[in-house]
């Protein structure tokens, strides 16, 4: 198995719009083959910022890299981008410090409770 | 629910023996209240260190400060922390460059495969 992680610098002040906009989203993920599980995580707050993160459970990352080649995954990147401010070309202050920070793992062990 | 993440950075060298210490080891997790699900991580190789992660879900945060006060937490992380290094008295060259970083986060969402 294969999870992939975005961290995102939130501003304060945005958390709850950045929240939301999560929340109320579209996704097909349930459809994607290969797709396990997601979770979508707010983290601590720091000097400048909360850190959120999305965490995304596959069952490899062929599976993985097959959905970040795919239409589907284009258009809902390009969306979110314009939205968060990281594609630098929002008018509005932007929600994130920064683009978010992709992180690829292989999964070494899973325990799963009783 | 909730997530508790420790994240490693293990010096090239050492990771094939970080990674034996955490699949050999004996856990009692399955056992303890409001535990649901760990996963041991293999992220990527950065300049001086690979970057590992364990990801480990809860119930609650409630839950999961109730373990780190236990015995059976105490326990297990002073053998850790011996193992690697991280408690800066072994004399072997430790696993890790510094101690673990921690990040607590809160669950927004979850979104699960069909």
């Amino acid at each position: 198995m294969y999870v992939a992680m975005n961290r995102f610098q939130v501003r304060p002040e945005a958390a709850t719009a950045f929240e939301q906009m999560w929340l109320k989203r579209e996704t097909r993920l349930p459809e994607v083959p290969g797709f396990l599980s997601f979770h979508m995580l707010r983290g601590p707050q720091r000097e400048d910022h909360i850190l959120f993160s999305s965490y995304t459970l596959w069952a490899s990352r062929d599976a993985f890299e097959a959905w970040t080649k795919s239409p589907q995954f284009a258009s809902a990147h390009k969306a979110a981008a314009s939205k968060t401010g990281s594609d630098q070309k929002s008018e509005q202050q932007p929600m994130t410090i920064g683009s978010s920070q992709f992180e690829g793992f292989e999964v070494l062990q899973v325990i799963d409770g009783k």
